[in-house]
């Protein structure tokens, strides 16, 4: 197989007569996705020896769905669909049965241990979550030692345009990603170095810095990123996601090495904490355990769990001590967002009962659809203008 | 389609009695690609509808050679095959025809435009270019402007371990990708952050910071990663990849921000200039036009070729003129490396040629192989412990 940079400079030397603008490019004979000025987006793929090719997109309803492509008399298999809103949409091709990327689309995001082709639609969503012609952040991959989890850990660390240049201390978002996912979820999918800059510059939100850990606590860093585990036994097996142990490990090291790292004010009220799913999880758990560290908390697409099956406990008496010492911390902001076909719709609807049934004040956000990255992109826009002001 | 997490969660609340080491990953019924112990190679696909599984690598000899897969009664299709010498190998599938990752397989590297699959098999080159339990450097993607082209640019800047706890001033090693890649090329086929780690710690080269810029004059960044292009007539045209304007931007724009913002020693004989194919055109430029910028060069996989096919001039006086200039500043280091195989491998000779007819000095280092990521990764290593010494 020969690199691109063997075939860039093969195209260059044998075959083309020079134009000025398209020499670092290979021929792309077929577009995929080709989304047209009226937003009517066309799926190719040439696949002449492929009996059957399906494609699967997460805007069809259901779970699973796949729609059907046409052949045409050349091998060329092709899909039509009517404009979607302004939206990030992932979605596979089925060769035969088996699922691939779009060979045609080079871009690639990773949900957990899958790999999914991309596109934007423009619009509202796409300015939102898309890179614009704005100052941008820096995104830095950063190690830190881990003595809670018995791990040197792999996070991302954003901090907005202009950090550089100014003496100003700022404030920070620590944002946790859900079950299944790692440090990279939440700049991928969740694109929020992409709508922090945004935000930031519009004056929406404050200039913050945002830090992406990854909340699996035997984990250093997402697949290929860690070192080889160790197999000693017990040393990376710091309990379930129930166990309080990633949790601990953000207070206890994370913390402490953003802030003297980085120019931060390093008080309670110049610290939130929001993750969604088990990243919500992790979120009330902070919210009853360390109150005394975060003035605004933001869980999302979470609520009430039974706590023992994700090995931890289910003791209502803690939960109301928790809620009291929560309460005398006289947070910010308790912010809970959930989507009304949210799979723990109904979880959110026990948070929010017994927080009302304990006179806690919040602010609740309900949205349209469910368990989903449209979701918690649109979440994390609408809580960071609400943080640290 | 669902996302990780709801899968994730789904799994947990209503399938699995817990485990506590496993709950974060979805089951994963076949292991592709499996290494065993004395190091055979299995890539195994369900495709049970599927007339023909190929499966191309690059560690198979010449232009596109596609092996078949056999298919079991179930519809597993499967290869084995012998041991591979340590290394980093990519792969895709072809299903019916189709071009696909191998779906079982979380790791994906992208070539330019293409994304294949990849692993890597235990040893003396895994080691070398893998994440092992050592200090690690951070890994910035930081903006900056280029007034020279005319675009906020994207580029990466590795400072090595122990870099924000120390006051010292670092050398900066400036590395350069080929034709068809971007600025993600270093840090993803390249290893560089992995590999520089791994000299650094072990004591081989000295703590130096790497800058990964995008080669490409009139793009901001890799695809997806940069704003929409602005289509104002000629404002990102700055010509080809022979026109000298990205080199010009490294001299004008972006030493200047690094000098700026990172702690490094502002001085010639601390700065190193290295690329590939299209970057070492592009070090081969920099040594002719501004031989007072840098003490080291490293030219990989490139020698003279007639410039006038990438839209420079092929002036041979301008040439000798260039050469005279890169003597009289007396640099530190001239490095040229070349695989025997490589297709560019008479330019190299041409290039030591003439570099011998006008007295000029330097080391050659000649290879196994060809025009390859795997000889890059193994010149970036001998190269940067030669650096600042």
């Amino acid at each position: 197989m020969k690199t691109i940079q063997q075939l860039t400079f093969l195209l260059i030397l044998t075959v083309l007569s020079f134009s000025a603008s398209a020499q670092f490019r290979m021929p792309k004979p077929i577009l995929s996705p080709e989304i047209t000025a009226d937003s009517k987006i066309t799926f190719r793929v040439f696949a002449p020896e492929a009996k059957k090719m399906t494609i699967s997109g997460n805007w069809m309803p259901g779970w699973g769905t796949q729609v059907e492509m046409m052949r045409n008399d050349t091998g060329l298999y092709q899909l039509t669909i009517n404009p979607l809103p302004s939206e990030m949409y992932t979605y596979t091709f089925f060769v035969d049965g088996v699922k691939t990327i779009d060979p045609n689309n080079v871009m690639v995001v990773r949900d957990g241990t899958r790999n999914e082709s991309m596109f934007m639609v423009p619009g509202e969503k796409a300015t939102m979550y898309g890179v614009n012609d704005v100052p941008h952040g820096t995104l830095q991959k950063v190690w830190y030692s881990s003595p809670t989890l018995n791990l040197n850990r792999l996070m991302y660390v954003y901090t907005p345009a202009g950090y550089t240049e100014s003496n100003e201390k700022l404030p920070v978002l620590y944002l946790l990603h859900g079950g299944g996912g790692d440090e990279d979820a939440w700049t991928t999918l969740g694109r929020a170095p992409q709508i922090l800059d945004n935000l930031i510059v519009s004056g929406k939100a404050k200039p913050m810095i945002v830090v992406m850990t990854n909340g699996n606590p035997g984990d250093a860093a997402a697949p290929g990123a860690a070192p080889a585990k160790k197999e000693t036994a017990g040393q990376n097996n710091p309990g379930s996601m129930g166990s309080g142990k990633f949790e601990e490990s953000l207070v206890k090291d994370v913390i402490p090495f953003i802030e003297k790292n980085y120019r931060v004010i390093p008080n309670k009220d110049n610290r939130a904490v929001s993750g969604l799913s088990m990243g919500g999880m992790q979120t009330l758990y902070l919210s009853n355990n360390h109150p005394e560290v975060f003035s605004y908390f933001g869980v999302m697409s979470m609520g009430l769990v039974d706590m023992s099956r994700f090995g931890g406990k289910n003791d209502p008496a803690e939960r109301i001590k928790g809620l009291e010492k929560l309460k005398a911390s006289n947070p910010k902001l308790y912010w809970i967002a959930c989507g009304k076909e949210d799979f723990l719709f109904q979880s959110a609807t026990d948070l929010r009962k017994f927080l009302d049934d304990n006179k806690f004040s919040y602010v609740y956000h309900e949205s349209e659809g469910g368990h989903t990255w449209t979701n918690w992109r649109i979440y994390l826009s609408e809580l960071a203008p609400k943080l640290f002001k």
